[in-house]
């Protein structure tokens, strides 16, 4: 009984969508993403995962690639348009050498997520994002919002991958 | 109404443990690993994530730690030993340059994940796997478990994090 009322408690987090900060993250309410009126979806880390990757270069990150329900019934029954209500968060951490992990395996091959560098959403609502593919784009470092000038360039970056519905990351396959 | 069904058939899937195989992979019910006695637990793939991962050398994958309900709330509220029924996977991909995001990146930096690799587990039943630390160790490749011989190394393994009840992967902070 007591895990039945968790869980519902979680449902609750899973279809809040992004209606209030986290309580966990102590973010105040006013932390709205500029352009889009974002805040950060209360429970994301909790999501099911869509893929992970990493990004070398600049950015140097671990990832992973996280969906509310509709996002990732969406995924998992191959359909698009994802609906209205979709939301797909992109998680990063720095990537580091795991030393310990490493004398194990008995040589230097071993990378793992360090502190978190920032958080990404991409919002799904059709009427109110219409100029930008009905998607809403945010980011999130220790809770503060990125500025107007970093998510103006972020919906342009998507255009190539118009076709899958401007997402990128696909479905990670079942091991 | 439809929403609730729907989860109430994945916390089955969340509860459901080491009970029996997913149907959605096709498995056959005697698909045992051996010494341990594991089967793929049903649902593993919608678990919560705890960290990601990459190993390079001869592994060169993109690996997620997942959890069930039992692992992730150890996890999430710093208990050790974790409690009996806690399951953690362990599923790779193998490290694949993404051509497409490099594009847009406008350098070779992207790396996703391509196809699965295999995927293992460690079940805690501290009565029914006292002499290897509470652990059961489980591996799978296209459903297949591997052999004996395999998994007789992975107890030696975890070892050196004994003071970790023998788990390597730490829970990855919330950006």
């Amino acid at each position: 009984m007591k895990r039945i009322a968790l869980l519902l408690l979680g449902v609750g987090a899973l279809v809040g969508g992004v209606a209030s900060t986290a309580p966990k993250s102590g973010l105040a309410d006013e932390e709205i993403a500029p352009i889009f009126g974002i805040k950060i979806p209360l429970g994301y880390r909790d999501w099911r995962l869509i893929s992970v990757a990493h990004e070398a270069g600049n950015l140097n990150d671990l990832r992973a690639v996280l969906g509310n329900d509709v996002a990732v019934a969406a995924y998992q029954d191959g359909k698009l348009p994802f609906p209205d209500g979709a939301i797909i968060a992109r998680l990063a951490w720095s990537y580091v050498p795991s030393e310990e992990n490493n004398k194990v395996f008995g040589r230097a091959q071993s990378f793992v997520a360090g502190a978190p560098t920032n958080v990404q959403f991409m919002v799904k609502d059709s009427t109110k994002y219409a100029s930008t593919g009905g998607w809403g784009f945010a980011q999130f470092k220790d809770g503060k919002p990125a500025d107007e000038e970093l998510l103006k360039t972020c919906f342009p970056c998507h255009v190539p991958v118009k076709a899958r519905d401007y997402v990128f990351t696909g479905y990670a396959p079942t091991p």
